[in-house]
């Protein structure tokens, strides 16, 4: 994929994830010139994953059409946990074995270029914040649901890194006390261990276990029900299949409702896998935002779905670069 | 009160309450130079409110040593809901009948002073962070806790107001989804609803009625039960105030760990009038939040009682027209 290339200057983004790199190059504009997609093969370790990580943004730069003298700097994602004053991965979760890795100067060593790091649900949300759904907000939360809930907050054009990097972490809020789910960090009660793809398939199992209702859940192989699948079955009818996603439109509410008492940011974003559910699973989260919310915010706070794609992280990386390293406001 | 007058400018701060209002003179480093506090009588409505709001300020700068010409502004601290931007209370809970009040150009009006108007519980994190327990912070979250729960942030030296001046009520963020304690506000589940004063009060006279346990607060008329009886009942070795005391501890570090994973600040500082519990509150929140939030921020944040007691409000107001009117770092 390649485009007529906007105005310079070019910006690197790599998105970089426990199974796919992906890399793109985005002008000035925030325009995507290339798109591209690696396996990271992490389990081979850092070094490996360090050259893919190059190999993948060269790649990305090759099909841009722009020279690489024309790249003003590039931009990581990365999933924590991580230092990003330090430009370091401490301890990541999802890639492991790369801990106590110094991955901002590593890879600008390999590519010759200044590189900034950004957590990787920060970066998706700058990104939409630059280029996606929430052009033109002044502030924004955005929840990217998958198999965890990542999460990034842009107040006034700036990334809430947090003082530990552990800012927008609000997939791990507590949402519940009492006989509180476990979530996949191990903690209980987490919004992540009600809503994000793997709690509602989890949902799902236990319903059809416990729940005689009649559901063509019950025709899949347990083993192969996905979020997807839920989420199909619901939109064609399926009547436990769309308690289960109206459940999880209400966790979902329950999080941007505490964010909207805490943040009261312009625009609350969902993005992810999950949002291929569609606009019923957005009209059931205004609806109990609006029911949930204090009156002033409840009316005032757009709630949307994301519009980026996967494109999200890489497009946020390059942004932030942009931020950082040209200081354009 | 008064001091010795320290570097100029000097400003009046006034924390505007359903029941009082304190107001004081602080010097340019903020050190008080007078504090007092008058009735608000709020029902006699915004007219004479507006009136009493003046008197204060005026009784506090002629308290203060300092002439009334040498001070630069005027800080007004006050519940909502209001809308910053504008200097209006809108619908104000707690002070009835002052809807829709362009209160802080009234109250210019009426001092001939340059003032800014700012939420109660934002204003006393913000002065806790000017020249209290969060001096020297770059960021921290406030919880003042008494009959609600109110709270402020104060990232890198400004007040996160949101965009709809709904930023930090975070006595109302989600913490429980099934089961749910009502809140004063009427909505289920909120923070507020289970480690206020109030919620205190309402737990320990659940207790009572069901758990047939002895205590020393079956001793009292349950219509005068307190928070601060039952911390006192609970550091005298009584049991069931005990386990209250524990539960509220565990409230409160489950809101301190869900704005750890959101703002992820320097500072966490708990305020007003239940902190008199003392060290044993501090210790089992602070025993709380290490085991339930992520190993960095648990390791890292600061869990710490705020230090300007019922000052807070009017020194941060004060500090915020500081802030706002000279444009001072």
């Amino acid at each position: 994929m390649s485009a007529v290339p906007g105005p310079s200057p070019f910006y690197l983004g790599i998105d970089l994830g426990g199974t796919n790199i992906k890399s793109g190059v985005v002008d000035d504009d925030g325009h995507v010139l290339s798109f591209l997609s690696l396996e990271t093969e992490a389990e081979l370790g850092p070094e490996a994953g360090l050259d893919h990580l190059a190999e993948a943004g060269r790649r990305a730069v090759a099909a841009s059409g722009v020279s690489w003298d024309q790249i003003a700097g590039v931009g990581l994602g990365s999933p924590g946990t991580m230092d990003l004053g330090a430009g370091m991965l401490l301890e990541p979760p999802n890639l492991p074995g790369w801990d106590n890795l110094p991955i901002r100067q590593l890879l600008s060593d390999r590519l010759k270029k200044a590189t900034v790091l950004q957590n990787d649900g920060n970066a998706a949300a700058y990104g939409e914040y630059w280029t996606g759904a929430g052009k033109g907000a002044h502030s924004l939360v955005m929840f990217t649901l998958g198999t965890g809930i990542g999460c990034g907050i842009v107040l006034d054009g700036l990334i809430l890194e947090g003082r530990h990097s552990h800012g927008a972490e609000c997939g791990h809020i507590i949402v519940q006390m009492e006989n509180a789910r476990r979530c996949s960090c191990g903690a209980y009660g987490h919004l992540e261990a009600y809503a994000s793809a793997t709690a509602l398939v989890k949902r799902a199992l236990e319903a059809l276990a416990e729940d005689p209702a009649p559901s063509r859940l019950r025709q899949l192989d347990p083993e192969t029900i996905t979020s997807r699948a839920i989420a199909e079955a619901a939109a064609a009818g399926d009547e436990l299949a769309g308690r289960l996603m109206r459940d999880t439109a209400h966790y979902l509410a329950v999080g941007a409702v505490s964010l909207m008492h805490t943040i009261d940011p312009d625009l609350v974003l969902f993005g992810g896998g999950m949002i291929n559910a569609g606009q019923s699973l957005l009209d059931a989260i205004r609806q109990d935002v609006r029911r949930m919310a204090f009156p002033i915010p409840a009316a005032r706070t757009r709630i949307e779905f994301a519009s980026l794609g996967e494109e999200a992280g890489f497009v946020g990386a390059a942004g932030w670069a942009r931020k950082v390293l040209s200081r354009t406001p």
